[in-house]
């Protein structure tokens, strides 16, 4: 647990957090007596979290960044106070941190702001066909665009292995002299491991830019951007505690001077003159109109409530109810595991397991773990299709800190009973 | 007032809205004693809005658009819900509706997602340099990519009229063979005059499209995009009693095979062959990642307000405030207007009145005014520096349902003692 502030301070005034055996009292909506399986699509909301928007919108509405009067300057310091504490988080400058308007904005902005304007023709990006889709879309897109005006760039595809993480010497393989971008799931949203590439760190030219999506790792596990060698990572503010429709770009200082604006408008640090925009500096390069304010402050809270349980605590938690979860699983005939942390030869994981079972389609246990007041997410998992051997379709379970070994051990009895009956 | 339900149904059970003299009750911000006088800038939030959001975030926080589960298909459908609410709102069908981070990025999508793939070398935009720089900066940005292609469109400048409007008689001079695309803000975010292109109807070729920012008419007055013959239309969720962080772009069906995706993500409406990305169905087409659900639950709530209060009643007040601030500022030795309704020839005005008064400069009024209780904002107003004759801040009042006549006296009673003690 770290000892630092402002994180805390960003937040408001807020009850302390508790333990993490007490922790499930401060998120309200668990006490539905359902068991919540479903924290990778999003997280449910610390109470820390819910009084932030309340507070914003309740009293003292105002926009920020605009008017002289108290209510919309102090908010404008409240934001720059949350990319204070969003910076430390990851171990960034506050100028490398850019809010968007969630994480798959952050992954266009890298397309649309640094790859459309630096990429030349024959470069090539590296990435993951079996990645989330928002890992995937904006690049197609940036090479539909480019091949648009006769610049053809190339998206070269690398392998995940059986433990579900980026197959490193397919990597290195697939690296060339055109090699610009890799892209990179931190933790990946349907096998549940984790790619960091730094097996590979002399072999990449140290000019090519990393990219990784750490939707699932932010607020889930310690995400430094420079232990990452990161030049981009993007965050989902309501995957870590925070408020849907907000997400954070770390755009690294040596990247600054290659960026376009994004999407920009009122605030943008941009100007015009003779011969049309020019760049001002970051991160308001990257940001126009007004912010999502309730979500940063929701954002601001929501890290107050990390820093007090600790990223380490929260990651072990999530680790032993993984091993829980894949032990329970392993014993029931039928089941059979997608890629990730049930093959690997230590004790991993990181609240992400996906699996299937023999004699039930996926939605049809879906449903009926749903009847039974489990919720899981089903399906493809926003893997674009003809990405997946088979295209089959499977169960994910994932937790976090409110989810306890009782309601795994609940969940596994459930599947096996299930599987009993179908088999 | 409309007697159709979607909106109010969109916004889930709620107490009635109360006639527009008791509407103060509903915004529990207010209670400060302050007045507020910046609604351009954001609208403060009624109850049915602020609990909208926190019922999302208490109980039942799932992702929409993804689980079987019922928590999160019923989001999905809630969604849907303030979609159609949201189009009958406009006058527009469902798939032309559009979520948004914002009505900046609207008008974004605007030129990265139709304008960047459909212009051609020598093509033209029609765009006020006076505008807000959401509608500025997305036109100077798309001309600097294409440029960067070695394609060059032309940002044609016309002027605005000393009420405010676009000049109707420069517009249609302006027009050329080449025009693909007019900008217009439908209600200027300073000048609070109203354009609506209509006395050139005849005049404009089919074919161009039309584009309002609607960001300060709507909420305020009735639109409907069928009456502008918009193909474009944006709108700001946080300027019509709902949350930062989304917007609504309109899109008219007859341009839906021209578009192009929009930060493309999970949820997409786009697909992947052997060619790359393909274009799906709209409104998903221009919809990436998770939504700003929050912000949607929210829209659907304020909606449910603005149909109860009728959208006439707030406009007949808003009407009414704008005359008695007009002709009580008119009184005041030193107060000079902007262009704007004060130098209309019959009494029309939307909410927004800009001025400025000798002695003293737009920067320190407001700093005296917040200091007495009045908030209104200063200064340039995200006009972009060197559009404005002599660049000249002001201070902007702006008003909404919840002001009164009082308030307005009161305020133009304090201009009138800080302009004696300036003189």
């Amino acid at each position: 647990m770290r000892a630092s502030a402002p994180a805390s301070s960003a937040a408001g005034s807020r009850a302390r957090t508790p333990a993490l055996a007490a922790v499930r009292e401060i998120f309200p909506a668990l006490d539905t007596g359902e068991v919540y399986l479903d924290s990778a699509s999003t997280t449910q909301k610390p109470r820390a979290v819910i009084e932030a928007v309340h507070r914003y919108h309740s009293a003292h509405t105002a926009n920020a960044g605009r008017g002289t009067y108290p209510w919309a300057s102090s908010l404008t310091q409240r934001i720059e106070q949350v990319r204070a504490a969003m910076a430390e988080f990851i171990g960034a400058a506050p100028d490398e941190v850019v809010f968007t308007g969630g994480a798959t904005a952050g992954l266009n902005a890298v397309a649309l702001s640094w790859a459309l304007t630096n990429l030349a023709d024959g470069d090539e990006i590296l990435y993951s066909p079996r990645d989330h889709a928002s890992n995937i879309y904006p690049w197609q897109q940036l090479r539909r665009l480019l091949a648009g005006f006769g610049r053809r760039i190339t998206l070269v595809p690398y392998r995940v292995t059986a433990l579900g993480e980026a197959d490193l010497e397919d990597v290195a393989a697939r690296l060339s002299g055109r090699t610009r971008l890799i892209a990179v799931s931190h933790l990946h949203h349907v096998f549940g491991a984790l790619t960091t590439l730094e097996e590979l760190r002399g072999h990449i030219d140290a000019e090519v830019a990393l990219c990784f999506d750490c939707s699932q790792s932010g607020g889930h596990l310690p995400v430094r951007v420079a232990e990452l060698d990161a030049d981009f990572a993007v965050f989902s503010a309501h995957k870590m505690f925070g408020a849907p429709g907000l997400g954070v770009l770390y755009c690294r200082r040596r990247r600054h001077a290659e960026l376009m604006p994004f999407l920009p408008g009122g605030n943008s640090a941009v100007s015009l003159d003779d011969s049309g925009l020019r760049a001002g500096p970051m991160p308001q390069l990257l940001e126009g109109g007004t912010h999502n304010i309730a979500g940063i402050l929701a954002l601001g809270a929501a890290l107050g409530v990390l820093d007090d349980l600790g990223l380490e605590a929260v990651a072990a938690h999530n680790r032993a109810l993984t091993q829980r979860l894949i032990a329970g699983l392993r014993r029931i005939a039928g089941v059979e595991f997608l890629p990730g942390p049930a093959y690997a030869p230590c004790e991993t994981g990181y609240g992400i397991v996906s699996f299937t079972l023999a004699g039930i389609t996926a939605t049809d246990l879906g449903f009926v773990l749903a009847e039974l007041g489990f919720l899981v997410r089903t399906g493809a998992h926003c893997v674009p299709a003809g990405q997946r051997p088979g295209d089959e379709d499977s169960v994910r379970v994932s937790t976090h800190v409110y989810n306890t070994v009782e309601e795994i051990d609940r969940f596994t009895e459930c599947v096996a009973t299930i599987a009993e009956e179908v088999s």
